[in-house]
């Protein structure tokens, strides 16, 4: 048994994001499923030793507790040494890694979660509010990645994926739950889904198991207007 | 002249977490002035070609160009091998940095950051929702820090100050432009806000200068009923 636990929900974003890490890179580690759907997480004493804010993913490992998942990627990168292209160690590449990770929090991480919950989860309005908000935190940022970030670049900081591809990743495939290609119209960012899917394989799937199931059952409804996001304001 | 060149506007709160990171170490520096009140970073062409986000902090080091304020952060601990307690090298210490820097995003810089500009700055409603997501959200934020994180700790991560303290103070004090102290009632955090100031000190002072003077000048207006944020609600 490993003594790496890592507490996660495959529905969760950032959830899959170090689930993804993990398995692509065999490393082992002791799985403990927190089922926010049930909200396992309001209860979970285990959990909350280890994370307060009683969220997944969370990080244990002997006595060390760790919770944001960028900061247990790169926790996973440096402690298990993975290839030097997931977390470079030469200053500025790493740097640029650390760019896009913090700049997710404020644009992708943001529009795509608080859109997805206000208009598929939330059971209490005024939601209306936050879904317009969203839209146009994504059109800036998907602006900034199809026009800037992803113009010469194959991945988001180069020829090579990184930590910073997998958070992203994790999180525009939210919506795929309701059949919503958010970054659709935008041909740099659809052309690098594709190459990251590609790189990621068999465990990209495998991970995405509960996403491609709940869209198929319509458990969260199915998008029955998914035009571009662009055309939508 | 120093080849590091810094752009900064210290109104902004991740401008003076970074310029105050410089400073207190000596780090020599350019610093270019991008006036937000006058619009200026809409129109900056060099500001554009480091941060095509056109925000600021940002950063230019020869051809290497980078934004987001935590990657600027670390970056300058690394590459000007700062007193490790500032970014520490064991994996561990270092990883609760990362979690502070991260966490920060969706707590303490959205909650104070969208509250003071829909409240102060911007001219157009609804604004409301806005500040009472926001108080929501500091809420939650400030029983982790006071309740667990500063718990047993003098600063964020132990006993010694780190970038996640700069980080966090910054964006605090953003809300002494109209003397509101928005983690009044928290005593852990009034007394983790007491040891950053000494310990930041005389440098602290010279980068709140801006702060100092708009609060005594009340260009953003005085708030005439700074009751604790618990009772607020």
């Amino acid at each position: 048994m490993s003594g790496l636990k890592i507490f996660v929900d495959l529905v969760s974003q950032p959830s899959r994001a170090v689930a993804l890490l993990l398995e692509v890179n065999n490393i082992p580690y002791n799985k403990v499923v927190v089922n926010l759907g049930k909200g396992e997480h309001l209860s979970h004493s285990e959990l909350k030793a280890v994370n307060p804010n009683t969220k997944v993913p969370a990080l244990q490992e002997g006595k060390f507790c760790l919770y944001e998942s960028g900061a247990i990627l790169r926790y996973i990168c440096s402690s298990r040494q993975l290839p030097d292209h997931w977390y470079p160690k030469d200053l500025e590449r790493r740097a640029l890694v650390d760019q896009y990770l913090d700049w997710h929090h404020s644009t992708i991480r943001i529009g795509c979660a608080h859109w997805f919950f206000a208009q598929h989860i939330a059971r209490q309005p005024p939601t209306h509010h936050v879904i317009v908000d969203s839209k146009a935190t994504l059109l800036k940022a998907f602006s900034i990645l199809n026009d800037y970030t992803l113009q010469d670049n194959k991945f988001l900081t180069g020829e090579m994926i990184s930590i910073a591809d997998i958070q992203a990743i994790c999180e525009l495939t939210q919506h795929w739950m309701v059949g919503r290609n958010v970054y659709s119209g935008y041909p740099n960012i659809e052309k690098w889904v594709a190459a990251c899917i590609k790189e990621l394989q068999p465990q990209f799937d495998q991970v995405h198991g509960i996403i491609y199931k709940i869209k198929s059952r319509g458990l969260f409804g199915t998008d029955t207007n998914p035009e571009p996001l662009k055309s939508k304001l």
